[in-house]
């Protein structure tokens, strides 16, 4: 898994002792529990909650906001919503447009209610909470909602944990050692992934499996799959020395589109901080290719780019045959689209590389639970190695309260 | 329309008088079509083409991709598809997933496609055409398969515009002196927006009046309504030569996702050659404030910010009342969401400004087909003015056939 070829390897001096210093240190965080999570989540629990939302449920939605919402959206738009019960996301804004729609979908049929907040007062998921909760109250009445709605939050503190114990809510533990953004894989992100049908024991296999081909080798030769997001962090963070400001996480899967949103979070606020971090961004090609397709060939040379490639795409189509010619693509008659997209990708990647950008290929066997497990820890661990060893902690976000704190200072005022 | 407000006005010098050359140069360029296009299109005609197709079709799938593609996308996802034939899009990727999603889609109803491409030889609409071309041949006949096929192509060459002549297809220009990412008013993005139900009048008279708004005027003091766009071009080129190498376009309406790819073409191709250009990327808040806010208070500052704000936004939503004050936000019992959302959009300008990003406004009075109109005419003359003040050819994209040419001789030599 999670194999890196790069541009080539004699540009790169590569630091990984410092990387592995970095590594002990994060093992010692007291943020680090992302790093074994499997050994924490209460997946009987989570199952047995699955299941009841499933059976009496048509839609549960998912009230949440950053960490608590992006990373278990990546991995149900990319493998699709596999059960009767679909998930929908609420609170991630304040657009009563968004919010509407949530509402005209859900209202005439059953649905459940899945919280998502460590405080339980981020403006946006209380809102929607609000609304959401008047609406389940004038249909259901107080007990059946009640057993509607589902709490992922604190432990112990926090309005949304009186709330869980005060009326009698199902209730999940986030756990103190797991940052936002490093949480899907704990109980925030598992229930809506489990309501969606999706194999949460072969994702956390994915990770665990990850973790153990980054553990265990001691060889650090490079293009060995070994300690790949150890040399991914380190080389990363020498581009980021070296003018190149900008990162692009570039994929042909556009079911990865949520994805490269997570990703996103992942590593803008784990490294930008203290006026430094690379600027993350992200496309989705082909289609990209035709907008921002000029600026990487030939566009200020700031960028990096990091591909999600996979061995084997689910297939399908291909290009059906006509008597003549008429376009001059005969020679592709027969052909299967998922060829043609592998063969754009090389393409691109090719390109790019001639046009002097830095192209990392991040390889995954195939679409699945277990590949996305391992694509998920393997950018969490490079994430916040890299983060360190560009000097900034990666599990603060001491920015992140600036807007709150002036938006509050507005809605009060007024 | 289109007022801007600078982070302070002192920042910057400001060098309107070279802009003015560029406007003038622009309009005797060849390829300045855009710049009166309500003078050219085809208004009635593209009229009677629309009512015919919502009459017999239940959807419109347009192909195309890149400029053939978002701007009339970004319109419709803006506005809303306001007739009961829905406009779909295919051909601008080579995922058989999003084309299957399509075909499933359809195939029991009734459809028509629009086809649009300058040569009809681009890979990916040329394959989506074969195999939607296909199913439409299967299904209605090669006679009543002509009348339903719309190809929006060049006057005279092209792939395209034979198989129109020969198979008698309905058939629109697009013109010489319009570049693809600039044919969002023209024959390109008009027939499917008037599929869609929308006002393509008030769109063409919204960019008129605007374009008035730069002409007219030969006050140019800062903070006027006037010129807004040679402005904005001249204080985005001098950002770009003092180490802004990030430009952010920042909206609290998620309806304008579109809108920002849109955008992002504009720029990113206009602009990104010749190892130039400032990298073209996007946020739709709130929502992105809890994934990339820490980046943009804190991270690397690279970064300018422009804001596209609505005086008045569609509401709808307030928070409701609840006995007690579970979660600590009684005091906004009863205020909109739309209100809301205009505190926090506040908030985070003020926000970003403290963290030294300087931010422009760009002001709509509402979210309307006149309000688009113009939005897309300031942004495509800032952006022509931009590129030729940076030095470079607003109108070309030379590097876009870079993997074209690798993707033809790979899928060619196997």
């Amino acid at each position: 898994m999670a194999m890196i070829k790069f541009l080539t390897d004699e540009d790169f001096a590569i630091d990984i002792g410092a990387a592995k210093r970095m590594l002990a240190e994060i093992k010692t965080d007291p943020m680090s529990g992302w790093l074994n999570v499997w050994e924490t989540v209460e997946s009987d629990k989570i199952q047995s909650y699955a299941k009841s939302v499933q059976e009496n449920s048509d839609f549960l939605v998912c009230i949440g906001i950053g960490g608590s919402y992006l990373g278990h959206r990546a991995i149900i738009e990319a493998l699709g919503n596999k059960s009767k019960t679909k998930v929908l996301y609420a609170g991630n804004s304040l657009s009563d447009f968004e919010l509407n729609n949530i509402i005209s979908t859900i209202k005439n049929h059953d649905f459940s209610l899945n919280v998502i907040s460590k405080s339980g007062t981020t403006f946006e998921p209380a809102i929607a909470f609000r609304i959401l909760k008047k609406l389940m109250l004038e249909k259901y009445g107080p007990e059946e909602t009640a057993r509607r709605i589902f709490v992922t939050t604190d432990s112990s503190s926090g309005v949304l944990r009186k709330e869980a114990e005060r009326n009698g809510y199902t209730s999940l533990e986030i756990p103190d050692s797991v940052g936002g953004r490093y949480s899907v894989l704990s109980n925030v992100g598992l229930l809506p992934l489990a309501v969606a049908g999706l194999n949460i024991k072969e994702l956390l296999e994915g990770a665990r499996v990850e973790s153990e081909n980054i553990d265990a080798s001691e060889d650090l030769s490079v293009n060995k799959n070994s300690a790949a997001a150890l040399r991914y962090a380190v080389i990363r963070t020498i581009l980021a020395q070296n003018t190149f400001d900008v990162e692009v996480l570039a994929t042909f899967e556009p079911r990865l589109r949520y994805f490269t949103e997570w990703w996103k979070q992942l590593f803008g606020e784990s490294e930008g901080k203290n006026e430094q971090g690379i600027f993350p961004a992200a496309t989705v090609y082909s289609t990209d290719l035709h907008s921002l397709g000029q600026y990487l060939q030939e566009g200020r040379r700031n960028i990096f780019e990091t591909f999600i490639c996979f061995d084997k795409n689910s297939g399908g189509l291909s290009v059906p045959e006509f008597s003549d010619d008429f376009d001059g693509l005969k020679y592709l008659e027969g052909r299967s689209l998922s060829e043609i997209s592998k063969k754009a990708e090389t393409a691109t990647i090719e390109a790019h590389r001639s046009g002097a950008i830095p192209v990392f290929e991040v390889v995954a066997p195939d679409l699945s639970e277990k590949s996305l497990g391992a694509l998920i820890y393997f950018f969490e661990l490079a994430c916040a190695i890299s983060a360190k060893l560009q000097g900034v902690n990666p599990f603060d976000q001491p920015g992140v309260e600036r807007y709150k704190e002036n938006m509050s200072y507005l809605l009060k005022k007024s």
